[in-house]
């Protein structure tokens, strides 16, 4: 067994500590987002840290990096409030890496990394065509990590859009179906196989499966 | 394209809303998280909700529910300061699950869902034998999240353990080798398949692949 004890990681390179802090904890998920600025450029950029939060009211929540550069997507999310989240699938993770390289301000990543913008109504911020799931949201609060200079980012979730066939009866979402892609550190993506769904655990009661063919 | 908005999503039956919004975002990272009380009795606890927060110095973050019903981990975490997160891999995740049970008290999930405690020196919190990467972590610090009543808990690294040949030489975690599963909503459980690495994006060049076998 390998062991890297707290003063091993401090001493690593920065970019091997970097993939190796940021990959341990397993997979990511991979999302799109999409703001628009005061002037109405789009701006899109991918995020690896979007979290649940709650469903009543539905909400979800993301790392920001420190503001010392740069943070377009913040900057527009702070002056407008809205924001969109689009699903990266198997199709697209070329493009939503390149989104993440350096663009000065204005530079739209959609023209650059080749992904379309979509207008849903009533919204002017762009979502983005390629994606089988968009969210509409909307920045609701931020709680500074004094730790490290990072952000949480807490948003209401307004609208869900997803194509059809991938939000079950049940409200199950078909990530597999959706062929959605995942992160592992900074640089890696993976597809998901889904291999099962289980019911409810409880105390002295056999794990059972509850898969069907998604059509029920 | 199917569409919910936000009054849509309110009006949901219960499960069927909370399925939706957990799994809207994507695919999640999926862990064990042991914890040992003041009595000396193991906890074991499956969290789909470990965030990167940075590298240096090394920290995870993970969104702990409200604390209006008993979080054994939570007590456990406050009380001693120290716990273990362990990587769920495609071989243990029905074990995974069932530490979701709601047992009481001094009950070990380890022993009910059929788990191996593992002591790592000079740790007396355990670890999980079965799992392929294994983190000694440090309680740092919450910040409590006023629009639900959720905590963000942020953790220091203090070590980490992993099998031979899961991290590579450059840091890159090889989710995929360790056969890491990961986490859709409240019930399903994925694998993952390594599609690539890229390089670093830079504005004005072609993304390239960094992909190697592994062994370089």
């Amino acid at each position: 067994m390998k062991h890297f004890s707290r003063e091993d990681i401090k001493k690593l390179p920065s970019l091997e500590r970097r993939a190796l802090v940021n990959g341990i904890a397993g997979v990511k998920s991979l999302n799109l987002l999409g703001t628009i600025s005061e002037e109405g450029k789009y701006n899109l950029a991918v995020f690896n840290s979007i979290v649940h939060i709650g469903s009543q009211p539905p909400m979800l929540g993301f790392i920001l990096r420190p503001t010392t550069v740069e943070r377009h997507t913040y900057d527009n999310m702070i002056s407008t409030k809205k924001f969109t989240v689009n699903q990266v699938n198997t199709s697209i993770y070329k493009q939503a890496h390149q989104t993440a390289a350096n663009y000065e301000q204005g530079i739209s990543e959609f023209d650059e990394a080749g992904l379309t913008p979509q207008i849903l109504q009533p919204y002017d911020v762009p979502f983005v065509q390629e994606s089988k799931i968009k969210l509409a949201c909307e920045y609701n609060n931020e709680y500074f990590i004094q730790e490290n200079g990072c952000r949480l980012i807490i948003a209401n979730i307004i609208d869900i859009y997803a194509d059809e066939q991938i939000i079950e009866k049940n409200g199950f979402v078909n990530h597999d179906r959706a062929e959605t892609s995942g992160a592992i550190g900074l640089d890696a993506y993976v597809s998901l196989k889904l291999l099962d769904r289980l019911d409810y655990a409880r105390p002295q009661q056999e794990i059972k499966s509850i898969l069907t063919d998604g059509t029920s």
